[in-house]
Formats: structure tokens, sequence, C-alpha cells
């Protein structure tokens, strides 16, 4: 078969590569009914984050089941899965507490972007559907893998309740489903930061009750003036930079929370200022496996539609021009189709 | 009136200094019945905090009030208060989801190292306890201005709940309460780190099931072989140094909290390591003013005696010896009679 392997800087390949194969008893291959480029896959391919080899790319899926080993024991050949980016035992004491991101055996996904995958410890990181979803509905069940998660974790780590206020920091993927993911929860106001116009009007289906163009300091002030002075309760922390952290704390009010989800990049936060605004900080790898079955069973019932984020369908053959757009900010999200 | 002014590193002074008198229609006099020396009163003391003038010393207070200002509605002259070493109006958005530490009218208290001090916003600041406490309880309510106010807030912050596995990190007397306030949140283990004997014999006293003497990677190696690898669901930081903070969060587990109550000095965070360890943070100044009706109750009641912190009582015109006894580490914490 033919995967997607990134060598370096913006020198991403789709190329000939072995199929995978069962290694471990626990191990599931999957037959990938589509895939997508991550926002996370553009720090190594920007060169931001380095690499030291070659590295087979993807780790957002879902597809059929191909093939199991002796020991998996909850999915099975032909069942359509969605599993989580995060590969986990679901057994060990930070999974059962939910948070499978932190497995004591976590291992994180790779090699989604091809025809096929291995999933290490299937049965702690898959979660079957009960029957074959239909086509249109792959799109918004491939985004519960991760992206979707992801925002997900966001608003949950920041505490959205109903009635709250909550700011969304990033228009990316993850932000704009952390805006509807906090429309899920119950916010009643939902300001989203965003300067481009496609994003806004998708964060405004989402659930966005306002939007927000300034960015530093004038966002900050733009923030305090919607919220008469206080702060938001929640800020969702989706880009992962200096900046974009910092905006985030500023616009908390004492005693709110920040659930920051993009991996940061270069961030370092001051402890004596954190301390004077008395905001809550929780983020991290999202415990995608904790939420599938809920999001799966949102999906199914059409209650929300997550798949719109993705404006750029490609034929997986095309993935480069997936990472170039997204890139530019050409695309917000590019599905890739086997 | 004679009070307590620092003039620069290690030069604490008591000497003359105009009685204070109310300055707003919001303002109350307090004789002092009680007040101490601050584990913070030694940052400036030790000259780790630059300090550009000379500093009205004391924020831990109870006493009787002498005079209230014309708006003053909730305490009157001759009644026993207590009030948060924050001064706070208790009635901004802030002050009203529990935050009073984060009040739009926020004052620090300053001068309680002395007979008389002012209170800024009476109200908002103070509580009166029903009837004249005796004398025996002094001590004890005086802890709930600040220091026990302060470890309740780090137990709070840290999520403890019945059942958990708290880690205090710090033995000075806002970590001592720290363990008295998870217990009586219901902590099941209560892990003190100490290496002063007598420390870890109030410890105990207050609730703590195990002690660790090891500081940095070696304490942190034992409370991840006393927690089987997990790591603990609340620590409690009570120091405020980078050692400390990092020492704290390399001992939670994930999806575990962090409630940090010392006032950071040269604390600086990762943000990459941080959000992959999956913690949540929360701390600050702490909103005592929230806690007050209920840990002035449980003094009342007896159900609790954090007067013990005080191993050292001291005439207030020997308050120096009370800063030194501290630094030095020869006393947990110096009470001041006036």
């Amino acid at each position: 078969m033919r995967g997607t392997v990134l060598y370096g800087t913006r020198d991403i390949r789709f190329e000939d590569l072995p199929e995978p194969q069962v290694q471990k008893p626990t191990d599931a291959i999957i037959r990938m009914s589509a895939t997508c480029v991550c926002g996370s896959d553009l720090w190594p391919f920007r060169g931001i984050q380095k690499i030291q080899q070659p590295m087979a790319m993807g780790h957002e899926y879902c597809g059929l089941v191909e093939e199991v080993g002796s020991a998996v024991k909850t999915v099975k050949k032909g069942q359509f899965v969605v599993g989580s980016f995060c590969i986990s035992d679901n057994t060990c004491p930070n999974c059962q507490v939910g948070y499978q991101s932190g497995c004591q055996n976590l291992e994180f996904m790779s090699g989604a972007q091809a025809p096929y995958a291995r999933v290490p410890f299937a049965d702690g990181t898959l979660v079957a559907t009960s029957e074959l979803p239909s086509n249109d509905l792959l799109p918004s069940f491939l985004t519960t893998s991760d992206v979707l998660g992801t925002g997900w974790f966001a608003a949950d780590a920041a505490n959205v309740k109903p009635g709250s206020t909550a700011v969304v920091v990033g228009d990316g993927a993850v932000g704009l489903l952390g805006v509807l993911s906090a429309k899920q929860m119950g916010a009643e106001r939902i300001i989203a930061m965003s300067r481009h116009e496609a994003r806004q009007k998708l964060a405004k289906e989402f659930g966005a009750t306002d939007i927000v163009t300034e960015r530093g300091d004038e966002g900050v002030a733009r923030i305090e003036e919607l919220t008469k002075g206080v702060g938001a309760d929640s800020v969702l922390e989706c880009v992962g930079t200096q900046e974009s952290m910092m905006q985030a704390i500023q616009c908390t009010r004492p005693g709110g929370s920040i659930g920051y989800v993009g991996v940061p990049h270069g961030v370092q936060l001051d402890g004596q200022p954190l301390f004077f605004k008395l905001v809550r900080l929780h983020g991290g790898p999202a415990p995608v496996r904790r939420y599938l079955p809920h999001l799966i069973e949102l999906v199914l019932n059409g209650k929300i539609n997550p798949g719109k984020v993705f404006d750029l369908t490609l034929p997986i053959d095309q993935v480069a021009e997936g990472y170039r757009a997204m890139d530019e900010r050409r695309a917000i999200k590019a599905l890739l189709q086997p």
C-alpha cells in the first residue's frame, strides 16, 4: 500500500509502505473509511517541531475492522469503529478515572493517513458502532477521533456549564468544535475570537453568539468590555502559542477556568501573575476515549454535525495538498479519502 | 500607639505610629485581640521581595470593633470579629462567585501587627461572632484570618474529596493547616512532606497518615511508590518556589489537581511538560471571606484546633524576635499579644 510519511520541513510524501500487520495479540488492523490532516501535524510540517527520522503521519481515523489479534474481545472483523488518537489500555488506574490520554501504557497513534493502519490496544482504544453508518456521517464520525474530542475536552476542562460565558481562542478546527462543544454543554454566551470570515460563519453555525476580531491586548480589552469588566467563566485555548495562552489567561475571570488543548510550543508561564489572576488551568492531550461513546451517539442521532469543519476533501494520494492548504490557511481541515 | 514597620532586609521595628482613624464611611477600627507573623512576611523580611518604602506589617487579625464608619451595617462597636487578609466589598461579581480575593475593589490588609488597625470595607471583609469568645479560642480564631483560610483554599483548589489521596508540599503553618483542611474534607490518605520532627508531629496530629522526608526527585519517587505508581489525586503546594512547584506537579496523577497558595517567587512553568502531565492547576490569594463563616463555626464548636500552629507567643513589642524565630525556623508561627 501507499501511506503518508514526513521527511522534513514541508517534505511530505505518499509512498510505498509495507501493509500493517497484527504484531501483538491486542492489535487490530483497520481499513480506513476516512482520515484527515490535524492542526498538530502542521508543527513538524512547518519545522517548528524537529523530527529525527521520517515519520508515518496520521492519527485521526475511522473505518472497518479488517483483522484482530487473538486477545481482542470487544471489536471484531467487519465492524465500523472509531478510535482515539491516544492509544490506551482503558484498564489502568489513570484510564479508570477517565484520563486515557495519561494511560500507563500510552502510545500515540501514527500512520493513519493511509488505507490501512494498525491500532494497538484495540479493546482499550476503539469503540464500535452498532451498525455500519451511512457515508454522509463519515466526516462527523471521523472528527470524534481527535478534533471534536479535543474541542470537547477544552470545554470540559474549562468547566463550561449551563449558563456559562465561554471564550474560544483559536479558530482552527479544534476551536470551532470547541464552540460546538460549549454550546452542547449549555453555555449561554460563546465568544469566538476569529478574523477569518469563513471561520466566523462556521463558528456562528456551531453556536457562537459573539465574534471578536481583535487579538492580544485589544482582544482582551474587547472581552472585558463584552463581559462588563468581569472576564469569562470559561476560556478554551486552542492554539498553543505564548500569545494565545496569555490572551486566554487575561480573558478569564477570577475563579474562572482555562481548558488548553493546543500543544504548547514555546509557552512559558510566570508563576506570580498566574497566581494573582486566580485562574484554573487544565489541559493536555484530550482523553477522547472517555468521550467517544457519548460523541458517537450525538453524531448518530444527528444532534451535532461536526463534520462541517472539513472544507476540503481530497483523494488520499493528494495528502500533500491537504497539508499545504491547511498550512496556508486556505482550508480549515482536509479530509482524505482512501 | 506603637506598631510594626519593615524598613529593609531584616530591619523590622516596633515604633511610634499615629493611631488609625476612620477615613471612609465603610471603614472599621479594630482593637486587636491577637495578631501574628505570616510566612509571606518573611519574603520582604529576607529581602527576596524588594520594598520601595517602609511597610506597615501585619495582615492576620481578630479583635473587638472599636469604631465604625457611618456606612457600616453588619458589624458594630464591641463585637468580636475576624477578617480576611484580603479586603473585599463582597458585592462585586467576583465576590458573588466566591472569589473575594479577586474583588474589583481588592486591597491587601496591612498594619495589623499593632494594637489597633483600620479595616476598609468592613461589611465586606469582617465576620462577627454571636458572642465574645473565650481567650483560649483566640489563637484558633486568629488562624481563620489567613493561615487556615489559605490552607483550606489549597485543599479546596486541589479538589480534595472524601476518599482522596492528598500530598502536602511545605511544612510551614499553611502546609500544616492544609493537612487539617484535607482531613476535614474527607481525604483518606494525607502525605505530608516534612523533614522537621516537631512539624511532622503536628502534621500527624492534624491528620497526616504518612510522612515523606525526601525532597525533589527523591521525594517524587517516594510519592510514586506510596501511590503505586499513580500519583496523588490532590497536591497542596504551600511554599512558592520553583522546586516546590515542580515537586507538586510531578506528584500529581493525570487529571489530578494542584492547589497552590505559596506566593510564587521565581516560578516559571514550561507549558509543554505541564500539558503532558494533564494536571489541574489552581491557586492564588485565598478567598478567605468565602470560608470564614464555616471556619468560625468549626472553631467555635471545637471541631478543629488550628491554633496549635502557634508554637511561640510573644508580647507584640517583641515582634522582631517573632520574625527572627520564624526566619530561622525555630518557630512554626509566632502569635503576638497586644
